[in-house]
């Protein structure tokens, strides 16, 4: 077999293959792929579902002049494959170092947006065409968005600021019938409506009228035409859905089917107002057990290039999600009234269990994170019901007025169970769980706490509702202990000391007190002896341990897997200045402001200055210790 | 003319009267609201547009059982008062511990939710339906939302989540073609087709189908068969929009004509099947003047109730607001790339000059700040283009996520201009412009800043585009000078000292600072002597100036017309912490967390302790000043 992929350097060289070279390289792109993949995991049945797709469009337009702006970008190894990135780099896709797995503008000029949440891409790709019409430019802006895109409001507020004028504005749906998990809502009748009822009536004729406006591909139409009516036989007879909102619809039309998009993708150049191409595909297509299962194989798991099996992973450990998952389903056993609420990630928030056993009360709104917020409100609101709202972290930066307007203000005691609470390792920058406290903490009367383990987590699952106000619980997608203990009645806003000291008093958030109390031994060694608290609540503090331990400790340190803005450190500060607590030396170990790419655990810790060794340094450096004990305040 | 409206006391009492007296009562609550607008101001248009629709839905539903769930629910000035609240408080609606000009729970059991923000009323009432449903109860849910509602993606999440198989559940759609200013967008559209194409075909025949199955109703269609066919005979052929999301289309219906919608919403009781009932009404029906510019009148100034010409406003002095919309014609004119965005709000953030005179350059998207701020990404992205992103403070909790993923992280340089920073006076608890310091100095890379006047403001916007990042300007609705000085060039990250003392840093925020100056005339007279600065920028800070004062000062007080929580106390708070300025007292004086209803400028102040005498008090108590200057450090 020839590499044609290798002689891929920008995606022009397409131009320079035969329909059946392409459809060999779309072969080596899926081969490719599933090398790297099987080894590093990543957005594996997505990928393989819009292999053909990449090469016709960059085969038909011109980028990076002509604008590709990926709706969440997790599909995109096709076109980072085609832009000059097939080498080392993408070996180690969604490493450290390596490629990103979503588009990166810092990566390449074919890359215009960072992406990575969902329903963007309109929105951005109208801004672009904004500024293209100011300036008078001739280039073409394609937004490429799933058909998931569209179960996120953000994707209709763009879908309403439409403009019929709007030139050279190809919308690109690529229509798997699958959002990470299935889909939900009344789009996607829509859209698997259209896919039923393929006629061939209007707009082949439209697209005939059109083609003779067009001053390049007048002739081009005259000529093929009838071929091209050929390969556009699916074209349905209308589509009101898009229309109503200006964009003229073509489709559906196999998004595999090379011979098909490329001449349909080449007629759409220079058209005098907005269209959007229906494609459908198969999410997985060409990996048998990714088109049988898109679902495990869409965040996959490293497997057998052979046999196309999982590999076994290295631990049994329960991980945090893991144990919510758990419990949920345990707690709707006992109780009729509790309803859980997931945008979209009822798999990664382990809620699958709970879906089969309780249909009813385990419901997943789609890609919806703000009406997932205001939903869970309306279903708390009298009190009948007890809701449980679970979402990334990152994810509810998108429900901040939901949770402002339709929870706190309104005193409906949610619970949140705040997924993903930290850094978010090979996904990158927009995925790590590092900002929320600091947006939460602003919330009148929310409760904000992190459990330690996984039976603390239990605890705060099971008290929660009995606080009567909403709650946040926020947890990392990392392994925990979880000890056979009974599960306690957890209070309100009571913090623990984990280890009393006499010459630091160390305040450690969740998983960090592990960390907190490894290094106390290791300071032990020094001579050193550190109290180590858990506060457990961010709000409300548990003034009353703090200012114990204050009576003793003039030395503080504040640790935690969150940005130093706005999170634990800034909470002790502020309580400290507050509460007059002057003679105090304080160090504040937490995650620098700036952005993180993708990465291991460790090495994102190091880079962030937070490895155990490194926060020893920084221990021993900023303060000074004495022999003897500290002179009591 | 009897007074049918002192006969009221709950919604069931309307049953008790003829349609001509309930006519009649439509004219007395008309008149009522006039009355109290004329004096107080408010949200007059929408109200005048909604007594009728709200007198037959109280007289065929029965709240509160059946639960109302008013979109933004300004336009509940009827429902107010057939709920028993047609008292004094009604007289003092938007004031001080009178009724509030929104729904609020805690005024009545006929009131579900708090409200103020739009587009969640789809959102609440599914969660109510849902809550309802799985406690097996009978009532009817019906949000009642306004055509604007539409353009808000949250509610586009919702319609999508709409199941076809919920019962009892009449989505109102009162539709005026406006939202606050002009519609926008392809769902306007959707609805004015809907309305210019009556047609009484399908519908009626739905409709008597359906009706046959309802136990209650069966017999009154048998008998009042023709009469309803009368009554609904605007019904449309088909309404395809909503139909795609499993909703049943009625209308349209004249929404001030009691006849026709008192029969259909009986009819519409016990449905087995969600329906939308689209209303179309005229904002300020009744009052010419209204009818003829609904916009003026939407949040209308008082006026007098004779002539209906608005009261001379007691002052002529500028806002920051005006020389916002001021400095934005100016530079406009200036330079050709510079667009400017607003969700909505072209009215209240002064952009209608900038609309009239650069139509293609000040964009309205509609009530979608979602899209506003991603859109605004696009359009900056390749720098050809200056983009303001004009946004009122409350309303940026709805595009956080958007700011961080679509703005920050892509280190675009948008400029926001965020308006009604700060006390929201009339509007209450949801519109208070208090809480986005907290959230938006968790975004890594954004500048923050607030002007102390008019002058400063202009000098912020002319600059901010210089420091080549995204920033945000905040300020306040609120009088300020403008003095005419030349526009200096300001460097990001610096403050400034406004006075020089010996015994007391006072650091002030924004318009504070004049407050900051007249407590220091005031200690003067005591003999202590306060410096003030202005730090201008929250973020970054300027610590060169700080750490000046720092040098000379232990006793520092913050001053902030913002939350406690993560303003600029927090902010002072941690930076002393962290650069180890110990030996420091410090008073943060800011806004107390929790809600605060409406009331004018200097109640609100009064509430929240941070009036003049009050902050005076608060100095001299939390400080112990010497008559000799404090040992410098």
């Amino acid at each position: 077999m020839t590499d044609f992929l290798e002689r891929i350097s920008e995606p022009k060289d397409l131009r320079l293959l035969s329909l059946e070279e392409l459809t060999q390289l779309a072969g080596e792109v899926r081969l490719r792929i599933l090398e790297v993949l099987s080894v590093n995991g990543g957005h594996l049945a997505s990928n393989l579902g819009s292999v053909e797709l990449t090469i016709a469009l960059h085969y038909a337009f011109s980028s990076p002049s002509d604008a590709f702006i990926f709706d969440v970008s997790h599909q995109t190894y096709t076109h980072k494959l085609l832009t000059g990135r097939n080498d080392e780099r993408f070996d180690r896709i969604r490493q450290y170092k390596g490629l990103s797995g979503f588009a990166h503008p810092k990566e390449s000029p074919h890359d215009h947006f960072f992406a990575g949440h969902a329903g963007t891409a309109l929105s951005l790709a109208l801004g672009m065409a904004q500024a293209r019409d100011l300036m008078q430019e001739e280039t073409h802006i394609l937004p490429i968005i799933g058909d998931a895109t569209l179960t996120c409001g953000l994707s209709l507020e763009a879908l309403n600021n439409i403009r019929k004028e709007l030139k050279r504005f190809v919308v690109v749906l690529n229509d798997n019938a699958m959002s990470i998990s299935h889909n939900v809502g009344g789009v996607t009748n829509i859209l698997s409506r259209l896919i039923s009822n393929p006629t061939t009536s209007r707009w082949m004729h439209e697209l005939d009228r059109l083609a003779l406006k067009i001053p390049h591909y007048g002739a081009f139409f005259s000529k093929q035409g009838h071929k091209l009516k050929e390969s556009i036989k699916n074209l349905v007879s209308s589509a009101p859905f898009f229309e109503q909102f200006g964009l003229s619809y073509i489709g559906p039309i196999d998004g595999h089917d090379l011979k098909k998009m490329i001449p349909l993708f080449l007629a759409l150049r220079d058209l005098p107002m907005p269209v959007i191409v229906h494609l459908y595909t198969k999410k997985g297509y060409g990996m048998e057990q990714a088109e049988k299962d898109p679902i495990a194989y869409h965040g996959a798991k490293p497997f057998d290039l052979l046999t196309c099996e999982f590999l076994p992973s290295k631990s049994k450990k329960a991980t945090f999600p893991k144990i919510f998952g758990q419990q949920m389903v345990k707690m709707a056993a006992e109780d009729p009234s509790l309803v859980v609420i997931t945008p979209a990630m009822s798999l990664g928030s382990c809620l699958d269990p709970m879906r089969a056993k309780f249909p009813d009360r385990c419901l997943d709104v789609g890609i919806a994170e703000g009406h997932a917020v205001t939903f869970a409100g309306g279903i708390g609101k009298k009190r009948t019901c007890k809701v449980i709202c679970s979402i990334y972290a990152t994810f509810l930066q998108r429900a901040l007025d939901n949770l402002f307007q339709d929870i706190c203000l309104q005193e409906i005691p949610v619970v949140f169970a705040i997924d993903r609470a930290g850094i978010a390792t090979g996904d990158g920058a927009t995925h790590h769980g590092i900002y929320d406290i600091g947006f939460l903490k602003t919330m009148p009367g929310l409760v904000i706490c992190q459990p330690r383990d996984g039976h603390l987590l239990k605890e705060l699952l099971a008290a929660a509702f009995a606080w009567n106000q909403p709650v946040a619980i926020r947890y990392p997608n990392m392994e925990t202990l979880e000890p056979d203990l009974p599960i306690q009645k957890r209070p309100l806003g009571k913090g623990e000391e984990l280890a009393s000291g006499d010459d630091l008093l160390i305040i450690a958030l969740g998983h960090m007190c592990e960390q907190a109390l490894q290094i106390r031994e290791e300071l032990l060694e020094k001579g050193i002896s550190a109290t180590v608290i858990d506060p457990i609540f961010l709000k409300p503090l548990d003034t009353e341990l703090l200012g114990k331990c204050l009576l003793k400790h003039q030395r503080i340190v504040t640790l935690e897997e969150h940005s130093l803005q706005g999170g634990l450190g800034s909470v002790i500060n502020h309580f400290l200045m507050v509460h007059g607590f002057t003679n105090v030396q304080v160090l504040n170990v937490g995650i620098p402001e700036r952005f993180y790419d993708q990465g291991s655990y460790s090495q994102l810790l190091k880079e962030m200055d937070m490895d155990k060794e490194r926060i020893l340094q920084r221990i021993l450096s900023h303060f000074t210790f004495h022999p003897q004990p500290v002179e009591k305040k």
